[in-house]
């Protein structure tokens, strides 16, 4: 259908977390390093005026033939229903991309620091987005039982 | 730094949008196709129980040349301030990826239907993921003027 698409980090996040796990991560406080090989600390600036930022990152350590690319049910949990790799969020999925919007604590001279990163130390990081309130989801948002259910422990501290 | 990444899109952008644009995007409808040498239609089982969807998309039409690394004025515009490239969200960027949350109208065999995609006709896609409340911004959220303008007729209507 289409070509294969090459990517290349910008960075590395640099987190307390260095295994893979669920409902911890509301309290983590991440670094992200730019590489210093590839740009310059004005590719920052003016990110300090955000208070939000989306991280665009790689699930690196799903393995490849652990990939879903059908059904499944969310976390293995038989009393949830089976839903399809596109309408759940784990790692084990196609392309393996996560994303998600973090608190920006601060900005270094090529670095930045965020909390509730949900990615382990070492994870390569492909975008890092100023988070605009527009960008919202726009008109009333409404998700099935178990999404909420799986949810209600994710951004609890360790 | 890190090694390079190679990504295959899940499918593509059916838009009646054809070309580059920048205010038009609230009133377009989409149907994303997928690859149906690589899915099943139970990749998008329980999807239609969301009613938004995260949709990642390459900006394959972004010229190579043209990716700005350090900061610029967003769109051209000497009156807004010069920004870094990770303080903006244009599609001159590093990766050339895009994330936006759209309106989820229907969901068919092995296409969906969305409202608002930001993406023109071809667009490769990179992930589909349901929109889950819990995965908003945590805490207050700020952005600076210039962000505020520029967003302020971005979801209008041709």
């Amino acid at each position: 259908m289409s070509n294969s698409i090459e990517l290349r980090p910008i960075g590395l996040v640099r987190s307390p977390v260095t295994t893979s796990a669920d409902d911890i991560w509301g309290g983590v406080c991440s670094r992200i390093e730019i590489d210093e090989t590839m740009f310059t600390p004005d590719c920052l600036l003016g990110l300090e005026q955000f208070s939000h930022v989306e991280i665009i990152f790689h699930f690196d350590q799903a393995a490849e033939d652990e990939i879903c690319r059908g059904a499944r049910h969310p976390r293995g949990r038989e009393d949830w229903p089976q839903v399809g790799i596109f309408a759940q969020r784990g790692k084990n999925r196609p392309n393996r991309i996560g994303t998600t919007v973090c608190r920006l604590l601060g900005v270094g001279e090529l670095s930045i620091e965020v909390g509730g990163l949900d990615a382990v130390d070492g994870t390569p990081v492909l975008d890092i987005k100023p988070y605009m309130r527009e960008f919202a989801p726009r008109g009333e948002v409404h998700q099935p039982q178990w999404a909420t259910e799986l949810m209600a422990q994710y951004w609890n501290q360790e």
